[in-house]
């Protein structure tokens, strides 16, 4: 009997096997993703220019290419702990349904409040704040997960916490901000009246839904001005990256514990802080060329950064007060339909997975929304978990490429990110049923106009 | 170093550890539940009388007072796979905050879609129903955590699933109906215009916002009017509290790898699906005279069946179409105050623990829900899960019994059962949050009132 024929449902490491240390990928890169810029002289950003924005430990952790491992605090050790390690799941019964040789394996990361993988990095974030003498920090938010793990991780330590909300999420996932009051945040739509930033884009856009490179701006601009606050960031950051490596290195402990190598490996990408941290230890191995994997990015048709954006500096926000990232980027006026339900509305890329796919280490794709849940519905059906719609993506192309050995009839093992739970996207699953949804892709004409605006500087 | 000083914060049994048969409390109950009866002849309800109701290896097992171990079958397991087993929690951080001597340890049963521990008997129930070629099955959802289960389980097996959800849950929490659409089933508020029962409900008290008696009649009355359909029940029956145990027999399990013996062991009590699942192996051992442990109900104030009501033969619904089963009740009629959120709504209890309470072998407090759900959010922010407010009712007195451990110094083992998570329960947390929430307990003559409704036959 091989080792796989024993394969469990569910793989859960021991506590004691949840990573202590983080990996950075960025010391196996070849080519470093490119520094952020200061938008006014065009110089990288130095650790001072940095620390009116960010706590000192994190800018240390963002600009470090070099060391390979990094401790994770005992701290944030113990409150690991609560919901990792986080399963690594035998899709045995979506593999049946589909009726392929294929063996399809998730790493889901929803079994805890905020519902997905952002924990991983909130606890961090908060973590290093608290460390400081900080009295709380302020971040934007968008599906809502990354403002509710940052509300728990401030409740934990005692920190407050400044949420703003885009208003399309706000909006559609009303209970998302009395979960993030239960822990204590205090929640505000974007743009909101509150910042100048704010004010400025109500009056310019009268009516936007928001968008997350807007309510970036906002916290920004909120943290900044208030004393002993920083400001917080769930995604596209070097920093968030390595934190959420712990996605990654759990689902390679477990895979190795049953002798499985995964040939293809998906994941939803909207910054890329769930792709970047479950690719992690694979792409390690591809970069320093012990392995070979395929990796795919999963993103929405109607915010495709990777596959119809520009490799480029940009600004990170909309308001353009953050430095500028080099990145693939829809230029940071971009505003995905208000059509398109859930997350991965960002108009850029985490800038990391920006140079490697740039380098060819990985591909791309983008799916459209109607197909992105009608794979969700299936995968609850057959695996019991209601999927988040951002997770979804992963579902989608996890399903097309089953499909397809399915049609070789080869034996792939095929792994996936799953990082989290739908229970507050019910307004798009109710779309979904009543036939209300459909697919709206930016035209060629408006990511010109988008992408026409990018800055001097650094390009 | 003792082995309890190596407790991690959360306790996996292995798959192979998932039990493979249920135990059968009655088995070890000197004084049996008393048996169902029929209203008309006062007769105790034979295997032909409930066949029209019920499926046939169901009403075998609700009606085995004997039989200590049935078997799961493997289909059954099979599913139990996919979310099972539960983790045994040590509650590590809760202690802390409360800097109380005593061991917290929580049973949690929410790491699934439908929320909570409902899945066990659901996927039960369906499968039977499977087994005789039926088409589909109806039920009564009142939280709307049963509803979510049994059409995951019908979902899963490939049967139609028709759920009334009492009218003021569905208004409560209008994305649990997405869920279940989401898993194929159908969805009417009760009372509704459906059904004879519903219909002459909603004439005699317009406006009603329905219970869980109400529901009950009207899908039954579905069911037995319906070919190739039956009725099944989330809570209450016997064959529930059976498929339930595998709750206490994981929890069991998990504490005797670490020679960990609970002083205390609590659970919410609705119906007493939980509760009874939960405590089955404890009860038995105390049954039997082999350990001794102190076990609580905790009903809400403003559903007190077991502290307020009385132990006799009622109907087991509103509309009396339903068989008498002896127990706790407030009589059939009794609707809590709408005022009262969440679950736990049911006017009876299981006919199980009612003889077990009668008898003297466990415990039942009653508390108000503003009190409910300050333990809750004290929970959230320190355990990071969002509880179930029905599961808040016994975090409320695990953390008032640990307190009590600090006042007297004692170590003393505390398990309570966590059921599920409240991500559908916001509309009630945004209450607790705005300060708009109040205690509104049934008054004595409320109850005196409604409990002089009682039937004659059995009584």
């Amino acid at each position: 009997m091989s080792k796989e024929s024993k394969i469990p449902y569910k793989i859960y490491l021991k506590e004691s096997e949840i990573p202590s240390k983080w990996y950075n990928l960025r010391a196996d890169m070849k080519n470093k993703p490119a520094p952020f810029l200061n938008p006014g002289t065009g110089q990288p950003m130095s650790f001072d220019d940095l620390r009116p924005v960010f706590c000192d430990e994190l800018i240390k952790q963002e600009l470090d290419n070099d060391t390979a491992y990094i401790d994770i605090p005992q701290e944030i050790q113990d409150f690991y702990k609560m919901y990792r390690p986080a399963p690594l799941v035998r899709a045995y019964c979506l593999e049946k349904t589909l009726d392929t040789p294929a063996h399809i394996y998730y790493k889901f990361e929803g079994n805890n409040t905020s519902g997905s993988h952002k924990l991983n990095s909130a606890i961090a974030q908060a973590y290093y704040a608290k460390k400081q003498g900080l009295k709380g920090v302020t971040t934007e938010t968008g599906a809502g997960q990354w403002g509710t793990a940052l509300s728990m991780a401030c409740a934990y330590l005692g920190l407050d916490c400044k949420v703003y909300m885009v208003k399309v999420s706000y909006e559609q996932k009303p209970f998302r901000r009395e979960v993030m009051r239960t822990y204590g945040a205090s929640v505000t739509p974007s743009p909101s009246m509150e910042t100048n930033i704010g004010r400025k884009i109500n009056e310019e856009f009268p009516g936007t839904t928001g968008s997350l490179g807007c309510a970036i701006s906002e916290a920004v601009e909120a943290a900044t001005s208030t004393e002993d606050y920083r400001y917080v960031l769930g995604s596209v950051l070097n920093q968030v990256l390595l934190h959420q490596s712990v996605i990654g290195l759990e689902a390679k402990a477990a895979l190795d514990q049953y002798e499985v190598v995964p040939d293809i490996i998906i994941g939803c990408a909207g910054g890329g802080s769930n792709l970047g941290g479950l690719i992690a230890p694979f792409m390690g191995e591809k970069l320093r060329g012990e392995k070979d994997y395929r990796i795919i990015a999963v993103e929405p048709a109607s915010c495709p950064s990777f596959t119809r954006g520009v490799f480029a500096y940009d600004f990170a926000d909309t308001g353009m007060v953050c430095p500028l990232a080099k990145m693939y980027t829809l230029g940071s006026g971009f505003i995905p339909s208000p059509n398109h339900a859930g997350g991965l509305r960002y108009h850029g890329m985490s800038p990391i997975l920006s140079q490697l796919y740039h380098d060819g280490y990985m591909e791309a794709v983008s799916v459209e929304q109607t197909s992105v849940f009608a794979a969700a519905e299936q995968f609850a059906r057959t695996e019991g978990i209601l999927p988040a719609p951002e997770s979804s993506h992963a579902i989608r192309v996890a399903i097309d490429e089953a499909l397809k050995c399915k049609e070789t009839g080869e034996e792939k093992n095929i792994l996936f990110g799953l990082t989290g739970t739908g229970y507050f996207d019910m307004v798009a699953y109710e779309k979904y049923h009543n036939h209300e949804m459909n697919d709206q892709v930016p035209t060629d004409e408006e990511l010109q106009k988008s992408i026409a605006n990018l800055p001097k500087v650094g390009n």
